[in-house]
C-alpha cells in the first residue's frame, strides 16, 4: 500500500470501532484490484462535527456509519436513498463533490446474499424473528423490492415491532403480520415459512450457545438465514443444517453490504472472494 | 504499512496539495519506525468545518497546514503556542483528547539547521531578505531564541516588512533595522553582516535562474541559508558556494519543520537522515 497525494480515504465512524472488520476486508479489496484507495477506522461521539468534516476533508471519499450513529448521521447529509429512509436508518455515506448520499447497503446485502444462495423468493412465506435495525433493513428490502407472498414477524419489543409492521402495510404489496416472539408464535409461524431469517442478536459472541427457535422446529424444507456472523456457524445454523436445511450464513448479508459499499465509494465491483476470506480468516 | 483499527492519521490540510512531499516523508518515517501511523493529503477549502472535523474524528492525531489556511486556522484551534501566536500563522495542529494545540514549526526547523551546521549566532549580525509568512517565522526564532546582536530586513513589501520589524522590536532583545530591498540596501548590509538567510521565493521552481543577491556581494566569511528547496541547489546557494560561504540548503530547514512536527505527532525522535533521502530522492 503506497500512500501518495491523491489517495482516496474511507472510513468507518461509530463508537467503539476497534473491533470492526472493515479495515481490515475493505483495505484487502482495495489492494486486490491496486486501487490508491486506503480504509481507517474514526472512533466518533460528535456526529454533528464529524460528518461536516469528511464533506471539509478533500480525498475523503466516504464512510461506514456504525453503532451509535445510523440514525442520527441522517441528519448531516443531503441526500437519502428511499430504502434507507423506510428503515430510517444510514450505514453509508458517499461523497461525490462536497455532496453527502445516505445509504443503507444491509438492504442490498440481505437480498444479495439470498439471490447469490438462488433462494426463490417469489410467492414464498417468510418469518422474520426480531424488529432492530437489522431486521427493519431486511424486512423493508423483502417486502418492497421482492415478490414474496406473506412476511410474519416476531418479536419481543413489541412497540417497535407493531412500528416496524404498520410502516411495512403502509407501503408493501405482500402480506404482513406479526405477533410476540415466543414457543407458540414461533410454532405456528414456522410450521407454514419457506424462509427463516433470524436477526436478533440471541447466539451472537460471547454467547454462541444461544438460539431462539428449538431445534424441533426447523423442517428440511426451510431456508434458514442468520445475520449473526461472529461465531460463523451459529448454534442456529448447526441445528438447522442437521435439520436438513438449506442454510445462508450472517458472513454473507454482512460481506455483501461491504461490497455495496465498496462498489458505491470505488465505481469497481468487489471482488467478492478475496473479501470473504478475509473475514473468515478474522473469524476463526 | 498494515492498516488496522488502532492506526493513528496524520495529513496536510491546504489547497492546493497536490504537489506536497510530507505524505512520503512522514509515511517513511513511521513505517521505519515500526509506528502505527498513515499520513495522508487532505486537500481543504473550508477550515472552519475541516478543523472541527479533525477534532471529532477519533485516531486524527493531528495535521499540517499550509498555504492558503496557516493563518486562518489559528481560529479553529484551542492553544498556540507563543511563537505562533508572535507569528500569527500555524503550520501544525496535535490532538491531546479533544484539544487543539496550534504550532509553528518553521521557528524550530529554522533553527535547528542553523544549530545542525554549527553556525554560531551570539553577537552575530544577520541579514534577511524577505518579510512574508517563511520570514516571521524565521525573524522571531532568531531574534527571541538566539543570541544575535543585530537582525537587518531588506524587503520590497513596505508595509510588510514594516510590521514585522516594529512586532520584533517589541520583543525582541537584539537590535531590529529594516529597509527597502535594493541594490545599496543590499550591498551596505551585506558588508558588515556574518549570516544571510533568503525567505523570499525567488529562484523557487519554475524560476530556477533568478537570485536576488548579485553574485559579487558574497564573501567567504558569509553564511548564506536559503529556505527555498526546490531545487535544492538554487542559483543563491550555488553562488555562495562558488564565492566560498558556508551554505545551508532550504532542504534542511524543511527537514526539521518536518522532524518538530513528526516529534509533535508521535512522541518519537525522528528519523532525520530516512526523511532527507525521500526528499532528496523526490526533488532530484
Amino acid at each position: 500500500m503506497e500512500i501518495n497525494t491523491e489517495t482516496q480515504v474511507c472510513g468507518v465512524l461509530g463508537h467503539p470501532v476497534r473491533h470492526s472488520l472493515s479495515p481490515a476486508i475493505h483495505n484487502a479489496a482495495f489492494q486486490h484490484l491496486g486501487l490508491n484507495y486506503v480504509y481507517l477506522a474514526f472512533p466518533v461521539e460528535d456526529v454533528a462535527h464529524a460528518i461536516p468534516g469528511i464533506r471539509a476533508l478533500g480525498n475523503l471519499r466516504g464512510c461506514s456509519i456504525t453503532i451509535p450513529h445510523k440514525v442520527s448521521a441522517m441528519a448531516h447529509v443531503d441526500t437519502i436513498d428511499p430504502a434507507a429512509q423506510h428503515i430510517g436508518a444510514i450505514n453509508t455515506i458517499v461523497k461525490s463533490d462536497h455532496t453527502l448520499s445516505g445509504h443503507n447497503t444491509d438492504v442490498s446485502g440481505a437480498l444479495r446474499a439470498l439471490e447469490r444462495a438462488d433462494v426463490a423468493l417469489n410467492g414464498q412465506q417468510v418469518v422474520m424473528l426480531g424488529s432492530g435495525g437489522a431486521a427493519r433493513a431486511v424486512a423493508f428490502g423483502l417486502a418492497l423490492q421482492t415478490p414474496i407472498a406473506a412476511l410474519t414477524l416476531l418479536a419481543i419489543d413489541d412497540a417497535e415491532r407493531q412500528r416496524l409492521a404498520d410502516d411495512l402495510r403502509a407501503n408493501a404489496a405482500c402480506a404482513v403480520d406479526d405477533h410476540p416472539l415466543h414457543a407458540d408464535t414461533m410454532q405456528s409461524a414456522l410450521a407454514r415459512a419457506h424462509l427463516v431469517i433470524h436477526c436478533t442478536p440471541v447466539g451472537m459472541d460471547p454467547h454462541p450457545d444461544h438460539t431462539c427457535i428449538p431445534g424441533e422446529l426447523l423442517r428440511p424444507h426451510l431456508t434458514v438465514m442468520d445475520i449473526v456472523y461472529n461465531p460463523m456457524d451459529t448454534h442456529l445454523l448447526k441445528d438447522a443444517r442437521q435439520a436438513g436445511c438449506r442454510t445462508i450464513r450472517g458472513l454473507e448479508m454482512f460481506l455483501h453490504q461491504a461490497a455495496a459499499q465498496f462498489e458505491l465509494w470505488t465505481g469497481h465491483p468487489a471482488p467478492l472472494d478475496v473479501m470473504r476470506r478475509v473475514v473468515e480468516a478474522l473469524l476463526s
